[in-house]
């Protein structure tokens, strides 16, 4: 049986902008929105079926059992430290960097963390069951509603260490933050030698495929996997007018040629 | 009408290993394949119906009338020179970086380039109707033959100059080869923490189904794109004994910063 808690949240940026809804779907009502800027904490509002705009932090009267600090990583302590609470509130935040400590100052004993493993952008939509959430907790009171909450939105709950999660958080941002600026460059060459950047998607989404199914390691290819050393003096050559990429390229590739090449 | 001609190949590694297969499926009969290693020639002859080991790069008395040089791009300018080919061959190189012109001192005035944009390993099939393939001809009668060729095989068929050629290849570094070395330093972040790889994947996939449909610019997220210097910090001081990998979280979140925040 998983237990319907009230929920607030503060902070209304993409975290929130998904998660919020994906709660109140599940019949967990999200009743306040507080934002720094109630012009966005409005618009989330509007996503959900009984939230009102919060304009301070004192939730001394709030109907919610859990609050989301769903901020800026730098604002958490702030909140933290400013917010007015209800008897036995559970307090949790988002991030994937910072340690729950970083919440010590509040006046709740029940603090956790609740980080879903996903890129959010507010224009795409989640598909939630395929999102690993991360749940960390002071207590056992603490855990157990975490616990439901992660396990009614999605099908792969972990209980992890704050310092387990600053790794997994690093690790994300060379999957997710770092592979989708590669292909950012990808396409500011296509399109500045008038070339379609559709033409790469067929091979983008083969080697993810590649990917994920040999993985990176054994499915690498490319004139650095090779050490082919003159097609990347060519492709230097080519790129000299391009200070970004070319810096990117040459220190890619050699730590590609260290990592595949270095008993050679 | 597709005009079927006989093949043969010179080079029998990955392209080599995936192309000469889908020629012979489709009518396209690979005749013969020579490589430097017999052995590894011998090993694609066995995918294929009528191939043969061809010993030397004597074709004189060949029943092909076309033939791929799918060597290493430092081979190409070699074999040209040393291939004795029959009368009226098409003689066509596959690679994304090398000139139509590195073909020039073969003794054939049909030179072409047959370039398939994907990203070809031994262990994995290819679906070949969505691969782009690139043709370049020094004549009529060339480009006649290997678009019949092309067109076979993929659905995407385009011609392109040897300049665009490269610009493409360089793009394609980055969008495949420079992304899944991404996917490598994640999966080392992760095992190094104990972590489990398979956590990352619903992450991976969400990024890029959604830089494919928002854009790379659009879609990007995370504390480069936020210009969160706290959490870059805090970052780089976990991978202070990564390296290799901390070096690359430096430059590319300056990268990434460089991109999103120049006005700020």
């Amino acid at each position: 049986m998983k237990q319907l808690v009230s929920i607030s949240f503060i902070g209304s940026g993409n975290v929130a902008w998904h998660l919020a809804p994906a709660l109140d779907n599940l019949g967990f009502v999200v009743k306040e929105v507080y934002s720094r800027n109630p012009k966005h904490a409005g618009a989330l509002t509007e996503k959900l079926y009984q939230a009102e705009v919060k304009a301070t932090l004192d939730f001394s009267t709030s109907p919610s059992k859990v609050f989301f600090i769903a901020t800026t990583d730098e604002a958490i302590a702030d909140v933290a430290r400013e917010i007015i609470l209800p008897d036995e509130a559970v307090l949790v935040h988002t991030s994937g960097s910072q340690p729950l400590e970083i919440l010590n100052f509040a006046a709740t004993p029940h603090l956790g963390v609740f980080y879903p493993l996903q890129t959010f952008s507010k224009s795409k939509k989640i598909d939630w069951r395929e999102v690993p959430v991360f749940v960390e907790s002071s207590d056992r009171h603490t855990e157990e509603i975490l616990f439901a909450l992660a396990k009614g939105m999605s099908g792969k709950v972990k209980k992890i260490g704050s310092s387990e999660r600053k790794a997994l958080h690093v690790a994300a941002v060379f999957a997710s933050n770092f592979t989708n600026h590669m292909l950012l460059h990808a396409q500011q060459i296509m399109k500045q030698n008038g070339l379609d950047y559709e033409w790469l998607k067929p091979l983008i989404i083969e080697t993810i495929q590649k990917s994920l199914s040999l993985g990176p390691g054994a499915s690498q290819t490319g004139p650095a996997r090779r050490g082919d050393l003159q097609i990347l003096d060519s492709h230097l050559d080519f790129l000299r007018d391009y200070a970004e990429a070319s810096q990117l390229y040459r220190i890619i590739s050699q730590d590609i040629i260290n990592h595949y090449h270095q008993d050679d």
